[in-house]
C-alpha cells in the first residue's frame, strides 16, 4: 500500500493553514499543549501564528517492550496543572488522528482541570474507524487534512532527509 | 548585518551530524531534554537517530511585558524530576547557544536532580562573550556549527516558508 510522504515545507504550510483556520473560528487559545512527540513540531510551527506559549506532554501507547498498553501512560505531564490549565482555552496539537486514542485520552485528562474550553488540531486525520471519541466538551476540532488509514512518512522520522525529500517528490508526480 | 537563513533540511542534516557525533562520543543518553520552544524541532529530530524519550521544559527570559527577566522563568519543569532524572545521563537540547544564559540556567536546576551526567547539544553555538557558563559538571558540549553572531532566522519562525527558502538559497549562493 502506498504509503504518504510530507516534507518539512508540506507541514509548515499545513501548520498555517490550520492557525489560520483556528483564527477564523474565533477560538482564541491561551495555551498550546503539544502532544508528545509527534505533536512538538506542528505546534512549535503554530505558535509562530498563534503567538501562544507551548505546554508539552509525553503519552506513550506501548510499553518499554513495544506491547500496547490498554491504557495510555504519562511520559510527562503538565506540573500543577490546575493551576495552569484552569479557565484557560486550550489548544491540544498532535501529528495525527489514527486510532484516536491519544487525543480522546489526552482531552479527558485535561478536562479534569477545567479549562474554559479545548480545540484539537491535527495536521492529518485518517478517515476510519476510530477505537477513541473526541469527548463532546469538545465543539472546535480542526484536521489540516482528511487522508486515507496509509502509512505516513514524516520528514522528522527520516533518517535520510534527501531521499525523504525524492520520494515525496515522486508521490507529488503520481497524484 | 546580514542574517543566517537555514532551511528545515540544513537543521535535520545538523542534527543528524549531533546525533553521530554524540554516539561516537561515548555518551549513551537516557532522556533527551528539550528547551522549549527552540529545543522541541531539534529534540524532536534528534529522537530519530538516538531513539530515547524526551522531556520538555519551558523556560523564558522575557516577562509578558517583554521585559528581559533577572533569573529565566520556569514555564513547564519537569515533574517529579527527582525520580525521572536522577541517576540518568540526561542531553539537554536546544537550537542556539546565544548568551548562554538558558543553558547554564537549565543545566544547574538539572544538576540539583543528581543525574549521572549532562552532555549539552545545540544546533548553532554564536562565537561571543557570553554571559552565561557551562558548569564544569558538563564534559560534553556538541555545537552543530558554530557561527558569528548575526540574528538567525530558523525556518519554524517562517510566516511565509517559500520566501524562507529563497532567502536561504539566496544566502548560500553567496558563500
Amino acid at each position: 500500500m502506498e504509503k504518504y510522504f510530507f516534507t518539512y515545507e508540506d507541514i509548515h504550510k499545513t501548520a498555517l493553514s490550520i492557525s489560520n483556520r483556528v483564527k477564523d473560528s474565533g477560538f482564541e487559545s491561551d495555551v498550546i499543549v503539544a502532544i508528545g512527540s509527534g505533536g512538538f513540531i506542528p505546534a512549535r510551527i503554530m505558535r509562530t501564528f498563534l503567538g501562544k506559549p507551548i505546554f508539552a506532554v509525553g503519552i506513550a501507547l506501548y510499553d518499554v517492550n513495544d506491547k500496547p498498553l490498554e491504557i495510555p501512560r504519562k511520559v510527562q505531564w503538565i506540573e500543577e496543572a490546575e493551576k495552569k490549565l484552569s479557565g484557560k482555552r486550550i489548544l491540544l496539537v498532535d501529528e495525527v488522528d489514527d486510532s484516536r486514542t491519544t487525543l480522546e485520552y489526552c482531552v479527558r485528562e485535561l478536562l479534569r482541570h477545567r479549562p474554559a474550553e479545548i480545540a484539537v488540531a491535527v495536521l492529518h486525520n485518517k478517515i476510519k474507524d476510530k477505537k477513541g471519541a473526541i469527548p463532546p466538551e469538545v465543539k472546535r476540532y480542526f484536521a489540516g487534512e482528511d487522508i486515507e488509514d496509509r502509512w505516513v512518512c514524516y520528514p522528522w522520522d527520516a533518517r535520510d532527509i534527501d531521499e525523504h525529500g525524492r520520494q515525496a517528490a515522486a508521490a507529488a508526480a503520481m497524484r
